[in-house]
C-alpha cells in the first residue's frame, strides 16, 4: 500500500482509496468497483465527509429492523470487503445475522479471495460460495443467491449494491437496507431503508447502535420501524446536497481559488 | 470487454465504465483514471445524464473561439482516449486543431498506447511524444509541452484535466476551453470556458457544432465569443442541479422508476 502523511489535508480519503486499490490487488474488488468507488467519493464530498442526520435515523431503523428479524443476512461485496471486512464481520455478529458474497462480477477466484479475508477476521460461516438458487428476473450469474442465505432471508442488508439487484429483491417481497452515498441511484430510490453515507462511517456506527439496542424490548423496536419514512430521508438529504451547493453558488465560484 | 445486458437500465453509464477498464488495459488509462471516471459519473447524476442548456451555450462559444484559433490544440489524456477516441479525431478534423497527447501520470508506454489508438481512428500528426517544452509552475514530468503543440498554441482544449495543469495554462496566457463534470472542480473553476457535460455527449454535440459553424463570417463567430461569461455558465449550472435536487426532494424519489 502506498503510504501516505497523516498530514495530507485528505488523509482519509486517499487512505481508502489505497484500500480499494489493494483490494483489487488481492483479487476480492473488480475493476469496475474502482470506478465505483470514485463515484462515492464525489458523493461524500457533497454531503459533506460526514454522517448527516438522515443517515443516523436511517441507521437507528436499520438496526431496529434487523434486531426484528427471523432470518437477517449481510451481503459482502468486493469493495465491501476492501473497505471494511473486520466491521463487516462484528455488525453480523451483534445483530445475529448470517453473511453471504454476493457479486456483480462474479467469478469464483474473487468469491474464494473476499471469502478468505471474511474468514482472517473471525467469520465462521461464510454464504453464497456455492449458491444454488436464483433471484427471478436476473440474468444467470447476477441472479445468484444461497439458499440458506439471501433465498431465505426475510431482512436483508445489501450495501454498495447495482439497482436491478436491489429491485429484484424488493420484488421478491424481501426487505431491503442499502447502505449507498449517491442518494439517486436506483439502489437508494428502490431500498426499504436507505443510509446515505460512507460504509466506512456507517458500519462502527451500526455496530455501536446494535450494542445499544439489542437491549430494547421488541415493542420498542417496532416502534422505530413503524414510523419510518424513507421518502423523507431521501427528501432530507436531496435538500442538504442542494443546500450546500446554493451556498457555494451564491459566494460565486469562477477564477476562485479555494471555495 | 465484459458483456453488458443491453436490458440493463444503466446499460450507456456501464457501457462506458467498460471502455475505461478497457483503456486500462491496453495501457492507456491510469488507475487514477478509473476512480476520475467514477467522480464523473456522481456529477452526470446530478446534471441528469443530458446535455444542459449551460453546456450547449459554452459548447458554441468554444467552437466559435477554435474556429477563430491561429494554432488551436486539442490535448488528450488516458480517459478521452478511452472513451472518445474516434471523436477526438474527428473533432480535431474539423475544427483544423492539432492533437497533443498530455498525462498527468507520463510513462512512455502510456504514450504509446495512445498514439496508437489515435491513430486506429486517422489521426495523421500526434503531438506529445516527445515534448521539448516546459510548462512553467509545474514539476518536471506534469509540466511538459510540444514545441508545436500546447507551447505555440492560443487556445487549447483540455477535457478532464488536472485542476494544477489548467491553472498553469492560464498563467501562461492561453485560452483555455475544459469539458469537465464537476462545476465545482478547480479545472471547471479556472478555465476561460468550462462545458460542464460528459465527454461522450459533448464531443459528438462540438462535431455537429463546428460543421455547422464553420460557414459563418468571422464577425459573427467574434460575436458569439464576445458575448460570453463564463462565470454566469457556471453559475446557472449550480442553480440547475440545485433546482433539480430541489423538484426530486419535493415530488419524492423512493420507489420512482424514473427520475
Amino acid at each position: 500500500m502506498v503510504k501516505i502523511p497523516k498530514s495530507h489535508p485528505r488523509y482519509w480519503s486517499l487512505y481508502y482509496r489505497e484500500k480499494i486499490i489493494e483490494g483489487m490487488e488481492k483479487g476480492m474488488t473488480a475493476k469496475a468497483g474502482l470506478i465505483a468507488h470514485g463515484r462515492g467519493e464525489a458523493f461524500d464530498y457533497l454531503i459533506g465527509e460526514k454522517t448527516i442526520e438522515p443517515a443516523e435515523r436511517a441507521m437507528k431503523v436499520a438496526v431496529a429492523k434487523f434486531l426484528l428479524a427471523e432470518w437477517p443476512v449481510i451481503s459482502v461485496n468486493g469493495n465491501v470487503a476492501a473497505l471494511v471486512p473486520e466491521e463487516t464481520v462484528e455488525l453480523a455478529k451483534v445483530l445475529n445475522a448470517k453473511l453471504e458474497i454476493n457479486l456483480f462480477y462474479r467469478t469464483e477466484d474473487r468469491v474464494r479471495a473476499i471469502a478468505d479475508e471474511l474468514r482472517k477476521y473471525g467469520a465462521k460461516e461464510v454464504l453464497g460460495i456455492n449458491p444454488t438458487k436464483r433471484i427471478p428476473g436476473l440474468e444467470h450469474e447476477r441472479g445468484k443467491a444461497d439458499e440458506n442465505g439471501i433465498w431465505k432471508a426475510d431482512v436483508v442488508l445489501v450495501p454498495l449494491e447495482d439497482g436491478d439487484r436491489t429491485e429484484a429483491l424488493v420484488r421478491m417481497g424481501k426487505f431491503v437496507v442499502t447502505v449507498d452515498l449517491n442518494p439517486l441511484s436506483r439502489s437508494a430510490r428502490m431500498a426499504d431503508i436507505t443510509i446515505v453515507d460512507n460504509i466506512v462511517r456507517a458500519y462502527p456506527r451500526m455496530i455501536e447502535l446494535a450494542k445499544e439496542m439489542r437491549k430494547l424490548p421488541r415493542e420498542e423496536l417496532e416502534d422505530i420501524v413503524r414510523s419510518y419514512d424513507n421518502g423523507k430521508t431521501l427528501s432530507d438529504v436531496l435538500v442538504h446536497i442542494r443546500n450546500r451547493l446554493t451556498r457555494l453558488a451564491e459566494e460565486g465560484i469562477w477564477r476562485k481559488k479555494e471555495i
